[in-house]
């Protein structure tokens, strides 16, 4: 057996004991990081952590218990890119491609044939009604499972028309950012979209550390039935509800059952969001994304027909909504760029 | 300053290194409790600890990340008490009477006459079609708000039939353990009821412990409407979805958007839900509440309009789904209740 000197072994057990207190507590010696380090300090950076810190506090009067710390997040637009093109739609496009071999009459069926022929003049002269009937056929016809698999491949495999990049990489830094903060500050965080529920769920909890029961959108139809020993969920080549606008606060109080404290969107498609949310009592946060980069991202607000934002900017002052500038707020857009 | 010994210096050291060492790693020095303690030992219980054993070790095959451990839950029969009348029909039967002052004509009008005069006779002969008429006023014509206030009012006032107790007295005991349990080992919960959504969620988070966005059930349509520019939802008199029997799975996959890979019911409404869950690969668990105890709850399976267990009862085995004999799997019931 090793012998140490009394004064070496009582050094040896203090650096022991040391390293255990060190283990035990949290040293709180040296300024926290930033936890929102791609958002400049601005009017949005102030409101967000003013807001959680208003109601974390539990001596402040507007402090809000954890259950009920409840944030709702758009997605295209908000948590991601959603120019040129919706992905959901270039996803539609390409399953339309896929399923073509099985639907020879397609190749002579618009607006069928203009997505096989990449006939983007037809389809934008192409009636709502129509593109829907097209769409409602591209997510249906396929067991839940098949679906969730054909995402899985897409969102694995698809670039963006513009950047190049993996969609996934077309999500904004600074809301992951955000997710995380208010995740760590016990909030819970949803994602309600317009986009199709099935679309999102898939890649959701890699994405943005967001679970698929915490993801509301647009659904089809489903049936469940066993075939053959099997049960299965058929999806329908009908829609089940439509998840924009009014229909957002209604999923809202359908899926999550209580009032969100805080509620981030980025077009007309999320006013009633912003309303419902911040109409309750007590502090509340609605931000409006305001894509204002054309040189990182894009710049578009009131003549857009993707992410039209009008409404929402004529009446955010009124309800006391925050306007993210996207160019002078944020210093990184996407994960990949450098900060600025 | 105080002079101690080198010999006495190192004891205090060890000492406060020792309760260090204790407070940073758990002691497993005593057998921990039961968790299950009104669950007798029997195939059930055995059951329930060996798959959560089998799902949570990272070392088994049948490991099960943290995020797909999703349980689901009936709830009337299967977490509370179902007889002699679901809870929620005598909910709205005391709703038709506080809202008869605004109907004069229900006084002359069935099914409304036969509430208003507890004349379970004529209500026993109604049409199926005219309950649920009723039933659709009973719980519409509100916005969500008022209508959570309602519950909130019913369910602290009323008293179960039999018993004199709270409603919220009459759930089962073992369940409130097994709710616990699977918590602890990483599940996440949720009620798929038959139930009314609305009806449900006032209460859960405090009954359950399983907050309103982990509440699945039957919903009526919404209406989202902003009058004298204060945001509110409308309660609808139209069915949006009826959560039973094949509707189970579909709005699992709706509202989850996972397959569950643990799920308990008691009646034969609940069958898909459990087909669904334990058809999924992997290990999984289906259990079927079944009530054989007629002397501290109620024993009906075959022949029960309310909660009826008949395919269930059938197909149990070749399902390997377990049947909990409530009468001899349960030492306690209510939480009320001295052990046996």
């Amino acid at each position: 057996m090793l012998k140490f000197t009394n004064r070496y072994r009582n050094s040896v057990l203090i650096l022991i004991l040391g390293s255990l207190l060190g283990a035990c507590a949290s040293s709180p010696a040296t300024e926290p990081p930033d936890p929102l380090p791609s958002w400049n300090e601005g009017s949005s950076k102030q409101g967000i952590v003013e807001f959680v810190r208003d109601v974390t506090d539990s001596d402040s009067e507007h402090y809000v218990a954890p259950a009920e710390r409840i944030a709702v997040f758009d997605n295209d637009g908000t948590l991601w890119a959603e120019k040129p093109v919706y992905a959901q739609l270039l996803f539609i496009f390409d399953r339309i491609r896929a399923m073509a071999p099985d639907h020879p009459a397609w190749q002579t069926t618009q607006p069928f044939q203009a997505v096989l022929e990449h006939d983007y003049e037809t389809l934008k002269a192409t009636s709502r009604d129509s593109l829907a009937h097209m769409m409602g056929i591209a997510v249906s016809g396929t067991t839940s499972e098949e679906f969730d698999a054909f995402v899985v491949d897409w969102i694995a495999s698809a670039r963006h028309p513009v950047s190049g990049q993996p969609y996934t990489s077309m999500v904004y830094q600074p809301m992951l950012e955000l997710l995380d903060y208010l995740e760590a500050n016990g909030f819970t965080t949803f994602i309600v979209s317009g986009g199709g529920i099935s679309f999102m769920r898939p890649w959701t909890e890699a994405v943005y550390g967001i679970p698929p029961e915490r993801v509301v959108g647009t659904s089809m139809e489903l049936e469940y039935e066993v075939v053959d020993g099997k049960p299965i969920i058929h999806r329908k080549p009908a829609l089940h509800f439509l998840n924009d606008k009014s229909g957002k606060p209604v999923s809202i109080e359908r899926f999550i059952g209580r009032r969100p404290i805080m509620a981030l969107g980025n077009s007309d498609g999320d006013y009633q969001m912003l309303e419902w949310t911040t109409a309750g009592e007590g502090r509340r946060l609605g931000m409006i994304v305001h894509h204002t980069d054309g040189t990182r991202e894009w710049a578009y607000d009131r003549d857009s027909t993707t992410g039209r934002l009008d409404r929402g900017l004529d009446d955010a002052a009124a309800h006391g909504w925050l306007l993210i500038d996207m160019a002078n707020e944020w210093n990184r857009v996407f994960p990949a760029e450098e900060p600025e």
